[in-house]
Parts: structure tokens; C-alpha cells; sequence
């Protein structure tokens, strides 16, 4: 079930490493696009900084509307992540060409994304040096929400038995992923 | 074996996310310490963008040399990652005390650490309001070795029978982090 993240616990979705899916909305138009270059920058008020090259449509929405959204697959979905990040949204509608179906978001006007395991909604914090010489974005979390079957008390709650099929994804690039795998604890000194 | 990797193939070393262990040095002085907060910001020449907190010894090191590697433990050393993580070295020989053996780079005057399993040399590129605003590092890398039992031909090898002991890590928080688990392969479109 999808329920909120406190906000001081949502640096925690990204703190592992996992892909992300950026999804933006402006003016009637929405994309979403693949994203392996993304983490947290701070922890309250969180928040993340993400690169998304000037070449995306994504980009031109998220200039647009000042706001987008970090959405956390799951390796169920892996096909439709490489979807995502194989076409632009300029010619097609890049939820129907990869298969993916966007769900009203709680604070901002981007799209969420179903079949994820965590969303981040993000307003951008301008720092346009950044953003003109380097395409990288920072932003502040102003609502996360999470799959409890996966992240509840602040944690991710992968297990060896967990399901596969709802770890999340750590992009190694060309197509290829792993999985979240296996947990090591190391007591804290 | 410990081998070079090319530069333009150099972000995919961090590519998935893993832990960091930043390492910098300056004026007979050296430190270590544990970053998750880091992440590739461009492909050629590579870049990366890593969060160094303002109240770490290992911020003065790097502010002071304008250098920083950063170095991909493993899952054999995951404990010694921790206690890095757990005192500043400030008062104390880091290395010494988490168990972590410092070797010379090929390119800058931070040490690199031993029984890790990549590692990124790195100068600083100046960005002071990102640096005073947000803790954030911007920086070229100027050399990259891998260990090439794990990384070879520009990817990480891991399979499903890959020794354990040699796989990344990610960090979840509070002592846990995930081994980078079993891949998934999709064919780009």
C-alpha cells in the first residue's frame, strides 16, 4: 500500500543508490525519462540533486513548471525503465510507449508514476549555474510517499526472501541493473 | 589485479550508486570517511558531485588541496566503512583506527585505500555557493583504477555466482547497507 514518508525519512528512499524515473508536467504536456544520476543533498528539509541533460524534454518541462518528481522503480518494471530512457517524449506520449501509467502526485502538478516503490515530489531550487553548465538540478522534497510493502519505520525492509520482483534498481548502464541485494548490518560504533 | 580505467569510462563506476569512502590529504595530514551522497555529473571529461559535510576534518583536506579521491569498498570491508563513518579524524589516525590501509595515487596527493574495489582521483572544480550553501563538491577525475577481477571492458562483472566479498555496497542508513544483488538484463530498444 502507498502511504506517506515523513519528510525527515525521505532522504532515505534515494540514500542506497537506486534508478530513478523523473516525471514533469507543464501546460497540459507530461514525459517521464530515466534518470541514473540522482541523490540526496540534505536531510531536513530534504533535499536532492538530480542531472538531467539539457537535450530532454523532461527538461524543458521541468524549466517550465519549476517542479518534478523522483520516482523509485522496482526490478518488476526494468523493461519499461530502458523504455523510458530509450525515446524522447517530444514525439510520443512516453507513458504509452513504455508502458507506464502516471497517478496524480500529492503537492505538485508533475505526474507519479504506478508500479514504483517510492516517489520524491520535488520543487527546484534555481541555481541556474548549475543547471546551464553542468544540467544538474537541485530541488527540495516537499512530499514523499512509499510502497509499505517495502519501506515502512523510516527503512527498507529487503530481506533475502524478499520478493524480487519489488527490489529496487541500481543502473549499471547499457541495460543491465542490479537488484538491491543482499543486507549487511554492521553495528554502529 | 588493480588496473587503469579509461577515463570515459570512468562513471560507471559509480553509476549504480554505491558507497564512497572520500580520502584527501594535505600538508602531512590525512583523512578518510564514508559518503553515500556522491554520483557521476558527466560522462567525458568524467565528473562526479559528492556531499562533504562542513563539520568533517576531511572538508578542511580537501578544501585546503583542492583534491579528493574517491574510493568503492566492498562488501569484505563493510564494517571498516562504518567505524570511518563513526569518529572524526580530527583526533584521531582514521586509517588506523577503522582498520584501512592508505597507498599513493597516480595523479593527486590523497592517499587511496586499500582492499576497495575502484577508485576515482579528483580536483575540485571551484563552485562556492555550492560548497557553502549545500556541502556540495563538484570535481573532475583525473584518474580511475578498478579492480579488474570485478571491473573489466568498461562494466562491472558481477554475476550471481561473483565471490560476495567483492561486491559494492549501498547504503541504507544506521549501520545496513545492501550488496549490489543479481542483474538484470534488458535489450535496449
Amino acid at each position: 500500500m502507498r502511504v506517506p514518508v515523513p519528510l525527515p525519512e525521505a532522504y532515505r528512499l534515494l540514500n542506497h543508490g537506486p534508478v530513478t524515473l523523473v516525471t514533469a508536467a507543464h501546460a497540459g504536456a507530461r514525459n517521464v525519462m530515466a534518470a541514473a544520476w540522482a541523490m540526496p543533498l540534505d536531510f531536513d528539509p530534504p533535499k536532492v540533486a538530480v542531472v538531467i541533460d539539457a537535450n530532454t524534454y523532461t527538461r524543458k518541462l521541468v524549466e517550465a513548471a519549476g517542479e518534478f518528481a523522483l520516482n523509485i522503480p522496482c526490478a518488476a518494471i526494468a523493461a519499461n525503465v530502458i523504455k523510458a530512457g530509450s525515446a524522447s517524449g517530444r514525439d510520443i506520449d512516453k507513458f504509452v510507449f513504455a508502458g507506464l501509467t502516471p497517478f496524480p502526485a500529492q503537492c505538485i502538478g508533475a505526474p507519479l508514476v504506478a508500479r514504483c516503490v517510492a516517489w520524491l515530489e520535488c520543487r527546484v531550487l534555481p541555481r541556474p549555474d548549475n543547471e546551464k553548465r553542468h544540467d544538474l538540478f537541485l530541488a527540495e522534497v516537499v512530499a514523499a510517499q512509499a510502497d509499505d510493502s517495502v519501506f515502512r519505520d523510516g527503512h527498507w525492509q529487503f530481506s533475502d526472501d524478499s520478493d524480487e520482483n519489488l527490489r529496487t534498481l541500481h543502473y549499471y548502464g547499457g541495460g543491465h541493473f542490479a537488484t538491491t541485494g543482499k543486507t549487511i548490518s554492521v553495528a554502529e560504533a
